[in-house]
C-alpha cells in the first residue's frame, strides 16, 4: 500500500516535532511539504529530515520535503495527501475551510478555532460534505494511562463514576500567555478528558483564580481552578497552573462508587478498591520491555545502514556464555566458580 | 535512502514480535522473508503482514514477505540485506557463521550460542572477517530505564558503583525449562546488566538455590540466587525466579559511594542521595506525552487511509470551544456560567 | 508531679478510644471517671480499664473508675481536674458551660457545638471569663505529617501557598449520616485545615455534589466538593465522600508558588519541587524505628509486670552469636562458613 | 498496680533514648535509677528527667532518679525491680550474670555478649536458674510493619517463603566502627530477623565485601553482602552499609511461592500477588490517625498541667460552625455563600 503524502502548517516546536515524528517514528506515512511563515525555519526543518543520514522511510527513496509559503496552496497541493495544522489558532479556521473545500483530511492541533462560533461554522461545512475529514488534536485520549483510565471506567468495574480531579501543571510558559489563554489553551484539554471520560456535555463551568503566584506577569490569573458540572450531574475539578516552576505534570483521579483510578503517578493506573490500593504487574516481557525490543531493532537497523554495530557484540555474547557455564557448575557443585574467559586482547587483538 | 531488507529466522514467541516490529514500528526497514521448520506458522505470518490492511510502510508497496524454508537460503538470499535470528539457541552457531560467510549484519537472539568454545569460534570467525557484523540480543541495553541508569552512574554523580541488587521474575515457564536453562537463558540478561553497568568482567560466580517453590516440576531448582564478583571487586546479585505467579518483574538497584538508584519500579530512575529519595518530573510535555503523539499521529495515519475518523471530531472542537467561552466568562465574573452549545442533533441530523 | 485527673463524657466509640488512650497509652494522666447515658456501657468500660491485668500507671495504685450518671455532676466532681467531651454534639453547648463554670479545662470533641450562635455564646463566655479552658479537637492539627506539611508551608521554602486539594473518605457511615452532617461533621475538618495552613478565615464557601452514589440512602448528597475562599485570597477545594467502599482516605495537597507537598500517601511528606518529586531519607534510626522501641518497652515492661518474657530471648541471642562469629570468619576467608551451635534441646532440655 | 521500677546501665545515645522513653512515653513503669562510667552525664540525665517540667508519670510524684556509679550495685538496689542494660557490648556479661543472681528482669541491648562462648554460658546460667530473665533487644520484631510481614508469611496466603532480601544502611559510623563490628552489631539485626521470619536457624553463612566505599577509613569492609543458608535449605541475603551517607534506610522484600511483600518503604507492606502489587487502605481512621489522637491527648494533658491551651481553640471551633452553616446553605441553594462571622477583635478584645 502506498505511503499517505502528508504536509504540516506551522513547524514552531509542535509543528517541528510532528514533522520529525512523521519521518522517523510513524509507518505508513511519508512527509512532503510544509508551510511556515518563517521561511528560513521551515527550509531548514526540510532539509535536516529530508536529507537526513539515518534511512528514513517516510521521506520516500531519496524525495525531498518542499517548502510551500501559502499554506492555502499547501493544502490545494496534489502530491498532499492530507494535512497537519500547527499554525497558531487564529489561522485554523480558514485552513480547516480549505482543507474541506479540497476534500483533505487534517489534524489540527487544538483548539479548533479561537471561538464558538467559527468552531460551529467548520462543524456545518463538513457535515454539508457528508464526510468526515477533521480530526482535533486532543491527544490526551491515545495517551497510554487516559486510554486505560477510560477503559476500566467503561467497564462498569468501579460502578458509576462521581467525580474527576484534574492537575494540569506546565513548568512555565512565555510572558505572552494571559489568563484567557490558560483557559483556551490549556484547560481545553481538561474540557475534552471531562466530555470524553464522562461520555457526556458539560453544562455548567465555574473558573476561578486565588490570589496568583508572584511568579508570573502582572495580571496574568495563574493557577485557576476550574469546577465542571456535567449534564449528567457528574463533576470535575481542574487546576490548572502554567508557571508551576517544578516541572510537567498531568494527573488525572476518577471516584467511582466504589473505588477510585489515578493517572499520571508514572505506574499507569492507580487504583484504590475493596480496601486495597496498587496497580498491576504485567504478565510478560512485552508490557515491560516492548518499548526497549523496538528502540533495540531501531538502533540496529539504523547502525546496519551506516555499516555500524550500535550494541551488544560477539565478544558480549562470548562473555555471558562463559559466564553462565561457570554459573551452571556452581549451581550444580553449591560452591563459587572462578569464570575461565580468553583474554580479549588475545583473541580481538 | 533505501530501506533495509530484513530477514528473520524462526518466528515463534520473539520471531513474530520482530517481525510486526519491522513491519508495523520501526523506519527504514521492510521485512523481506521469514524461514521456521515450522512451515505453516511462517506462511500464514508472512500473509498476515504482507497483506495487512494497515498500511504497512515496512512491507513496500505491494511487496510479498517470501517463506524460504531453509534458513541457510535465507541467509544467503540476494535479496535479503540483514538478518534477524530468533531460532532455538543450539542453532545459533551454524546460522551467525553463515551470515559472517555471506556478509549479512545479523542481529542474534541471546544466548549467542549454547557454550563457551562454540560461542569463541562465533568471535574468532568474525574477528579473522575484519568487520563486525553480529549484534547479540541482549536488549535491557535499549530500555529506557536502563540507559537512564547507566547514564547516572557513569556521570559519576553518585561516586563509584560498589553494588547492585537485581530481580528478574516471570510469572511461569513452560515445564521444559529446566534448572540449567534459568542459568542460560535468564540469569544470562543480567550477567549482561552487570558487565555492561560496570563495565566490567565478571571473574567469579556463585549460585545457589534455596528450597524450590512446589509450583515447579521436580528437580527443577527455582528460584535462584547468584552472586556475581567483578574483575574490580564490585559485586552484584540476581533473584531469578521463573514461576513467581505474580507476573513480569524485573528490578535493578545500584548501590554507589553517595547513594542509590533503583529502576523497574514504574517512576524512571528512582533515586536515594543527600537525604531525599525520589525521581525527576519531565521539563515539557515531551517526556510526558511524547508516546502519546505517536499513537496518535500513526492512528490518524492508519484511519485516513481507511478513509476514516479514529479520534476526536470537529464536533469535539467546536464543544470544547464553547466551554472554553463560558470559562473565560466565569473567570472575568466570579460566578458559575451557564454553558451555551447547539444541540448536536440539530446541527449533525 | 501529680497526674492529672481526668472524667470523660461520652463512651462511645470516641470516647472510649480517649479512655484507653488515657489508661494504657498517656503518661501524666489518669482516668477517674466516664459518664454516659448508656448506663451498661459506661460500668463495663470502668471495670475493664480499672480493673487492666496489664499494669496500668493511669489508673493510679489501685484507684477504681467512677460512673457517674449525670455528665454535669461529673464536671463538678471535686476528683475531677479535667474532662474531655466526646458526647452527642448536641449536648456540648450545656457541657462546656458547666466546664466554664467550674473552671474545668476541657478537651472537645469536634463540633464545638451544632450551630454559630451557641458557639459565639461559648466563646464569649470564655473571653468573660478570662482564662482559656477549652481545646477542640481538630485533631489534624497533631498527625504528624499535617504538622510537618504546615512546617513546610510555613518555612516559605515553597513560596506563598497558593491552593489546597484535600480529600476526605470514610469507608461506610451509617444511614443516619444525612446530607448536612457531611458537611458538619465531615468537611468540619478540612475547614479547620484549611483555617489553619493558611492562617485565614474562609470567606465564602461553595458545596456542590454530583449526582450521588448509588450505595447511599435515598436523598443524601455523598459525595460533595466544597470550595473555599480564604479571606486573602487562597484557594482550597475538598472532597469529601463518607461511602467510598474502599476505605478510609484522607490526603491533603498543598500548591505553592515553587512547589507543592502532599501528605496522606504514607510516606510522611512527598514534594515536588525544582524538577524532583520524592520525600526524605531519615537522618538515623530514630524516625524509622521510635515506634518499634516504644512498643518494645512496652511491652517488655507489660509481660515483666506478668512474670514473663515476650520478646527474643538468652537462646536468641546466643545464636546471633554463634552467627556472627561465623560471619567474620567468612569475611576474613572470603568462603561460606558453617554456624557451629550447641543443639537448643541439649542445652535447655 | 504498682509501677514497675527500672534501673538503666549505660546513659550514652541508646540509654538515654530509653531513659526518655520509660519517664515520657511508657505506662506501667517508673525510672528510679540510671548508672554510666561517665557520671557527669548520668547525673545531668537524672536531673532533666527527674525534675522534668513537663508532668512525668513515671517518675512518680517528685520522685528523683538516682544515679549509682556501680552498675553492679544498681543491679543489686532493693528498690530496682527490672534493668535495662544499654552498656557496650564487653559488660554485658557480667551484667547479665549479675541480674540472674539478683533474679531481676532484665532488657539487655544486642548483643547479648561479645562472642559465642560467653553467650552460651548466659544461656545455660538462666536456664539452670529455671526462670527466663532475660530478653535481647532485638527491636524489629516491634516494628509494627516488620510484625505485619511476619503476620502475612505465617499465615500461608502467600505460600512457603523462599528468599528473604535485607537492606541496612546507616547514614555514616564512627571511625572506630571496623569490619568485624558491621557483622556484630549491624548485621546481627539481620541475622535476627532471618531467624524470625523463617524460625529457623541458619546453617551456614557467607559475607563478601566489594571493593570498600573510598568514604570510610582505611581497611574497613563497607559495605558487606551476607548470605544466609537456613537449616531447611531457605536463603536470605543482606546488603549492610554503615557509611551509605544519605541517611538510614532498613527495608527487607519476602519472596514466597505465590508473591511477595516489601516492608521499609513508608506504606507498610506492599505486596505483589496474583497480577497485582499494592497496599491496603484501612477501615477507619484509627489506623490513620490513631497517633495523632495519642498525640493530641499527651499535650492537652501537658498543657493543661502547666494551666495553657496548646491546640485550636473555642474561637476555632466558632469559626469552624460559621463555615459549616454557609456551607450547608451553598448545598441546599446550589451557590457560592459568604461565611458570617463575628469580628474576632469585637469578641476577643
Amino acid at each position: 500500500m502506498r505511503d499517505l503524502r502528508i504536509g504540516i502548517i506551522g513547524v514552531g516546536v509542535m509543528g517541528a516535532d510532528h514533522a520529525e515524528r512523521v519521518v522517523r517514528r510513524i509507518s505508513g506515512a511519508r512527509l512532503v511539504a510544509v508551510s511556515d511563515p518563517d521561511l528560513p525555519r521551515a527550509t531548514t526543518l526540510a532539509e535536516s529530515l529530508g536529507s537526513s543520514s539515518a534511512p528514513a522511510a517516510g521521506t520516500g527513496d531519496g524525495d525531498a520535503i518542499r517548502v510551500i509559503e501559502d499554506p492555502l496552496a499547501l493544502i490545494g497541493n496534489a502530491e498532499v495527501d492530507a494535512v497537519i495544522i500547527a499554525s497558531p489558532g487564529f489561522a485554523h479556521a480558514e485552513q480547516l475551510m480549505a482543507c474541506l473545500e479540497h476534500g483533505k483530511p487534517v489534524l489540527c492541533e487544538k483548539p479548533l478555532t479561537m471561538d464558538t462560533e467559527s468552531s460551529l461554522r467548520v462543524v456545518e461545512a463538513e457535515h454539508k460534505l457528508g464526510r468526515q475529514l477533521i480530526q482535533v488534536g486532543f491527544m490526551r485520549r491515545f495517551d497510554p494511562e487516559y486510554a486505560a483510565l477510560k477503559q476500566l471506567l467503561d467497564s462498569g468495574e468501579l460502578g458509576r463514576t462521581l467525580l474527576l480531579h484534574n492537575v494540569h501543571r506546565n513548568k512555565t510558559v512565555p510572558e505572552s500567555f494571559r489568563s484567557e489563554m490558560i483557559v483556551r489553551d490549556s484547560l481545553v484539554h481538561e474540557v475534552d478528558v471531562a466530555r470524553w471520560l464522562f461520555d457526556d456535555e458539560i453544562a455548567r463551568i465555574t473558573v476561578r483564580a486565588p490570589k496568583p503566584t508572584g511568579l508570573v506577569a502582572d495580571g496574568v490569573l495563574d493557577p485557576q481552578l476550574a469546577v465542571f458540572e456535567m449534564a449528567s450531574g457528574a463533576i470535575a475539578d481542574v487546576e490548572v497552573f502554567v508557571n508551576f516552576q517544578v516541572g510537567y505534570e498531568v494527573r488525572c483521579e476518577a471516584v467511582a462508587e466504589k473505588g477510585s483510578a489515578t493517572i499520571g503517578l508514572g505506574v499507569d493506573v492507580l487504583t484504590r478498591r475493596a480496601g486495597h490500593w496498587g496497580g498491576a504487574v504485567p504478565d510478560d516481557y512485552r508490557a515491560r520491555f516492548g518499548t526497549a525490543y523496538d528502540i533495540e531493532v531501531q538502533r540496529w537497523v539504523d547502525a546496519t545502514a551506516r555499516g555500524e554495530i550500535d550494541g551488544p557484540t560477539a565478544w558480549d555474547g562470548y562473555a555471558a556464555a562463559a559466564v553462565c557455564t561457570a554459573g551452571v557448575q556452581s549451581l550444580q557443585e553449591g560452591r563459587p566458580v572462578e569464570v575461565e574467559m580468553a583474554r580479549r586482547s588475545e583473541v580481538l587483538g
